[in-house]
């Protein structure tokens, strides 16, 4: 094989380490990137570089701008409904859905015993701190919405149990997991179909 | 929506307009960089910088690292077997493939009159110059590899006649299509089959 410029090769190796792209599409970028403006290569170096500003929140363990991030910030929103994610991406896939006016807690993963990961790597013992010193008389509502596959139902069952031992006035909810919106019957799989009945609905 | 840290929504925006990345898959991306290693990210931008040394080599119009791409720059290479490619990235996979002995000429695209992209704007001057300037004597091979698209097999048809005015002994020559190995005649398009069975070889 002939000798590419090791700018190339480089960087196609970084791009390849990314997940979802594979050598192919890491060749397409590049290559993409060699035909732009060199303006725009050299903004998305700077953009990359910018990431190490970004803090993560003391409070929630989300990313943040400064110590505390503008959700835990926000003095609209309700410090006593909880909704406890896995990470920083499933508040902003939430977000912009909009509507919601709790707070968030991100676990930074889920128990995972295949990967090493136990409940002392995540955020949990810091949730159930947070859980306890919010104020006796108000009604509180943890949100569990860990994804719906098997490590973070195990999570989510974990976490239940752990807010429980508070012995606290807490109601504790796991988000709603059944068909998705536009899916049909016909091709879901069976466990969706069974929680999908399971969890059925007065209307 | 909650404010997101800025170095956030720059880079997925940054991000966004890459080929083949959406927005789902831009944020992604940058969560996960928010994971890794500090000196990845820095690595990462640095990589993307070095993208400005890369040169265009002034013979066949390739990515290089001097003056000349080292397949020019190769003694053993065929100089008077050139294979005609829309961009470096068709070098590239046509030369991970190995076996091929001779020199590529780089167009940069394709003539595609809905882009208006014409003749002028391709390294088709280059090519016709190049090829007038071969050596007499020897058998002379141009293989048209542009993709087999409309586009692609417009502009091999008008090479074929630029090449053939030079009136010169020259074998121009197009690179198969048919069916890709491992498909089914079932599944393929009706272009395809047709260019399937024209293309057929005695065995």
């Amino acid at each position: 094989m002939a000798d590419f410029p090791l700018a190339i090769k480089k960087l196609i190796g970084g791009l390849e380490r990314l997940p979802g792209i594979g050598p192919k599409g890491a060749s397409r970028l590049v290559f993409y990137l060699l035909n732009t403006p060199k303006s725009f290569v050299g903004d998305l170096s700077k953009m990359l570089l910018a990431l190490e500003e970004v803090k993560i929140c003391q409070n929630c363990f989300g990313v943040a701008d400064r110590e505390k991030c503008s959700i835990c910030a926000d003095l609209k929103r309700k410090k006593d409904l909880i909704c406890v994610v896995e990470g920083s991406i499933d508040v902003m896939a939430l977000e912009a859905v909009g509507g919601y006016k709790g707070v968030y807690h991100v676990l930074g993963g889920v128990i995972n015993p295949l990967d090493h990961v136990g409940p002392d790597d995540l955020k949990i013992v810091e949730l159930v701190e947070r859980v306890r010193q919010l104020e006796n008389g108000h009604e509180v509502e943890i949100i569990l919405a860990t994804n719906p596959t098997m490590e973070g139902e195990a999570t989510a069952m974990y976490l239940k149990r752990k807010l429980e031992a508070l012995d606290k006035n807490i109601k504790i909810s796991r988000i709603g997991s059944g068909l998705p919106m536009g899916a049909s019957l016909e091709f879901a799989d069976r466990a969706t179909l069974s929680r999908a009945m399971e969890g059925r609905r007065d209307i």
